[in-house]
Order: structure tokens, then C-alpha cells, then sequence
């Protein structure tokens, strides 16, 4: 691990659940400054269901033998003021975002001194932002935050409205799979072609490095959906509550250690192999086995 | 509706419990060459509960004041041979292959007469091969038969097989949105860059004329993967059982009227619009309304 991988990076991953299996979490602590004697607050504020989240990330990460962890149980603009929870945004090596309902993230941090303090450490530090389902789609500048498209896509039923900011032209969707969201992703991007659109799979991750490298963590799947290109929608011209069509969308997927450079829309693929209890090694196909591999071992 | 549009058709449609509403059924009718006089074989063959899903056919169609309906209700290769159905199948004016299992019914009549009676009536009359589910999933050449792909895209995972045929060049992936199959269909496309994939999300269908002309039905979301510029693979390069990563498919949306020409591989987006009732209708933007559009009125 370089200098440069650690010093601006975003983990973003959609379900918690299986964190710890997948090797995810321990990926967050290995890029983090200190690893195991890294400060991690979890922050909770997505959730309905605060305390049971956060007793769940305070077990996770003590699994992973991490000492300091605490919660920031944020529940309304006037809790993200309080200084005691500036003071220790502004301390922590890792910020891990609970899932819930990115909206209240949006609502609850745009524009305090707290979300701020995490952009400008972010900018500067080896400082860790990771996110979950909801915490990982409010890391970008724009996020889906409501819309289903189950059946045709309809005009106006996928809202889009500002995140947390972290990251710039890009636009996640989560549960991406199971929830059948390719339409609504498609949808996102057809009417914002500059962004990329990433559509997470259960246990798919991100590591952001440095804004612009993205690389794919976890067992899961990630569709990214490039619109630079498209050749054509009638978006714009459709009445609301019209149906849209799109026409060639690039789409892509990216499986474990590939990497897309955001800033050249260039997608890296990595031969992966598997080995022994679905767990995937990169193969020696040019670029040795480095640190990385190892943290996609069992867990003895 | 011309001659040429009614002399081959094909059409598919996923979920047959909404086929009422959605005028897809009556859409059948519309293009069969005797109308409500048409003779209607509906073919139990992929079902597991084959007298009730016949039933709700024999009902559907009635009410659609089709006066000949008929079940087919063949459950092995043995019943496939009985004179009987052979002669009914050489009389339909529409066979509707219901939902089920699309194993059953390439196993069942794959190299059957009664499967080419069917394909030399398909050439060369006015015979509508209809099918929903399982039914459209087994019309074309190559048809997948199982794969998750919730995870990641495990090579090996999607299996293809032989279907009944009737369609070439195309493989179809039903209940694709609710079921979060876009990976699996990336995938089977990856695997065969020259087939174009198509994803039908529930209520939606597809009519085929003349082999190569695709008219998007019903008020859902289809999708198509086209393969042949995908920009790179390691499909063939990792092993079974390692993950496989995918550049570049050209993925588009149709929607209702909607057309796509299989031969030049052009999609024609036409513009529809919501007037009640979740009744599309194409725009007056150029081609005026025609009776198709008629198809699409709430029931009276």
C-alpha cells in the first residue's frame, strides 16, 4: 500500500450484513493510518434503528481487533452541531456510514461545519469515508434518493437530489441487484450523461483512491453505467408520466480487483481466481500478489 | 395491420396474470388472421400446475370473445406424438406457451414433428407463436436456463441450451427486473457477443414480424444487450468458478411502440404518452394513431 492509496479514499459497500465475511470491513481498517489502532466513528444517522445498527459496527470492527470505536448517534441537525461530535469528527481515522435512508443524510449534514470538516480532511488526510447502502449512495455530489422502475421507465417516478458530496460525477445506486435497479440507474444517468452511474451488488464494494481510481472490493458485482456516449433518449422531450427510451448506454461489469480510472472512463480488468471458500485471489498475471490478497483470506 | 406484419409473429410476454389489463393478450388476437374467429391453442407443457394455468387462459382468451380455445395439455415426449394434437397444432391459428419451467418444453419437444409443424407454419402462414415466461424464454435458438447472478458473475454459473428456435440470433431473459437478472443476461450475451439479449420486466412484451422486426407491447421495460462492439472479456480466459468482468455492452431501453430492427440492429424510439389510466399511446409525432393504438384502451 502506497502513500498516495491511503491519503484521500472512500469505501463504499452496500450490506452490512456480511461485512466481515467478505473481507470488506477489514479492507477499511487496512487502508485506514493506523490500522488496527485507527479511531473509528460510525455514524448513524441514516437509520431508523440507531442503536442496533451501531452496536452491530461496534462488534465488527472489535472483531477485527480495531480498539478505539465509537458512535455518533446524530439524529437531527442540532445533533451534528454539538461540539463534542466536531471534535471527534475532526480526530477520527475512519467514518463509517450506516445504511437507512440517505435522505436524512442529505437533510441532516448538507451544509453543517461537521460535513465540512470531513471534505476538507478528506481533501487533505489519510482519512477513510466509508459508506453502506445508503451511506455509500450519499457519498456523490448527486443521489437517487427515491424511484422505482420495476415496470416501464416512467418520467419523473427516479428523484435525484444532492448527497454528501464526497466524490464528483458519479451516481450510485445500491442493492442494486436484488432490488432490480437497473432501470432506475439507467433512467439517473440518461438524464445526467456526464455522470457515471455504479450500481452496487450486495456484498460489492469501492475503494476510491485519490477521487479518481475505483476498485472493486467484496465478491459482488458492480455495474457501471457510462451515458457519455448515448446515442439517443427522448427524456426530454416525453411529457411526465411518459415512458422513456434509451438507446446504447456503455455498461460494464466490474468484478473483484478491477480498477476504472474516473478520470479517463478506463476500466482495468483483473483476472480474478478463486481458491477455497469463495475466496478470490488476483491472479499472477503481471502484477505480483500484494498486500491486498492477503485480506481476502478466511478469517483463521 | 398489413399482411406482411401479421404473416410471422412471435410474441412474448413474461407474466400472464396482467396480461388482461395490459392488452397484450388482445394484442395476440389483433394480429392472429381470424381475429376473435382464430383458433387459440394454449400449451400447458412448461407448467407444473397445467389444468389451472390452463384455466386462467381458457378464461382469459373468453374474455376476450375468442370463441376456440383449446389446452394443449402434452406433458411428455410421448403425449408431443399423439395424432390428435399434431392435427389441432396443424389448425391453430395462435399456440400461447404459458409460463413454467423452459427446460420442459426443449426437452419435451425438442426434434419433435409437432415442434416442426409449428416452425414450417411459422414460415409460411399466418400463424401467431405466442409465449409468456418460460413460453418467450424458450423462443429463441439458445435460451438460459439457470444462472444466479446475484453475486458476483461466476463463470459457469449461467447455463444456455437449445430452445424451441423460432427466433434467432437472440436470447431472452424473462421477469427481468423483479428478478435482478441483468447480470445473468450480461453475461449469456458476453458468452455469445453475436446474440442480442433481451430483458422483458414484468408487463412487458415484444411482437416479432417477419423474423427481424421487434415491436415493443404492454407498459413494462425491456431491455437489450447488444454484444457485438463490447470493447473486452475475460470470460474465456478465467477459470470456472473465478469471477468475470465485462467492458463496454451497448445496453438500450425500449419502451412502448418502441421498434427495433433485428437485421440492421437500429432501435426507432417513438415518443408515448400517458392519457388515463396508465393508457399509453403513441404520440402524433409523424406516424399517426393506428389500430394498434386502439388495443391499448381501458376495456369497456
Amino acid at each position: 500500500m502506497n502513500t498516495a492509496l491511503s491519503a484521500q479514499e472512500n469505501i463504499i459497500k452496500p450490506d452490512h450484513l456480511k461485512f466481515f465475511e467478505e473481507g470488506i470491513l477489514k479492507r477499511i481498517i487496512t487502508e485506514s493510518a493506523k490500522k488496527t489502532g485507527s479511531v473509528v466513528e460510525v455514524i448513524t444517522t441514516a437509520s431508523q434503528i440507531p442503536e442496533l445498527v451501531g452496536e452491530e459496527y461496534l462488534e465488527a470492527f472489535g472483531q477485527l481487533n480495531v480498539t478505539h470505536i465509537g458512535v455518533l448517534d446524530i439524529r437531527t441537525r442540532e445533533d451534528a452541531k454539538k461540539e463534542e461530535y466536531l471534535d471527534r469528527v475532526r480526530k477520527a481515522d475512519v467514518v463509517m456510514f450506516t445504511g437507512g435512508d440517505q435522505l436524512r443524510l442529505s437533510s441532516i449534514f448538507g451544509g453543517t461545519e461537521f460535513l465540512q470538516i470531513m471534505k476538507d480532511r478528506y481533501q487533505d488526510e489519510p482519512f477513510v469515508i466509508a459508506g453502506t447502502s445508503a451511506g455509500a449512495a450519499a457519498a456523490s455530489t448527486n443521489m437517487i434518493y427515491r424511484g422505482q422502475s420495476n415496470k416501464a421507465l416512467i418520467k419523473g417516478e427516479v428523484q435525484i437530489t444532492a448527497g454528501l458530496g464526497f466524490i464528483d460525477s458519479v451516481i450510485i445506486d445500491t442493492h442494486f441487484v436484488q432490488r432490480g435497479r437497473i432501470g432506475r440507474l439507467l433512467y439517473a444517468v440518461a438524464s445526467n450523461p456526464g455522470m457515471l452511474g455504479i450500481g452496487l451488488g450486495e456484498d460489492a464494494g469501492l475503494l476510491i483512491t485519490e477521487g479518481n481510481t475505483m476498485e472493486a472490493i467484496g465478491s459482488g458485482l458492480t455495474i457501471l453505467v457510462n451515458g457519455r456516449k448515448m446515442a439517443e433518449t427522448n427524456i426530454y422531450d416525453v411529457e411526465m408520466g411518459s415512458p422513456v427510451s434509451i438507446k446504447n448506454m456503455r455498461v460494464s461489469v466490474m468484478s473483484i480487483f478491477d480498477k476504472y480510472d474516473l478520470s479517463q472512463n478506463a476500466l482495468n480488468i483483473k483476472k480474478a481466481v478463486k481458491v477455497e471458500n469463495g475466496v478470490f485471489l488476483a491472479a499472477p498475471d503481471g502484477e505480483k500478489l500484494d498486500s491486498r490478497t492477503k485480506n481476502q483470506e478466511p478469517r483463521s
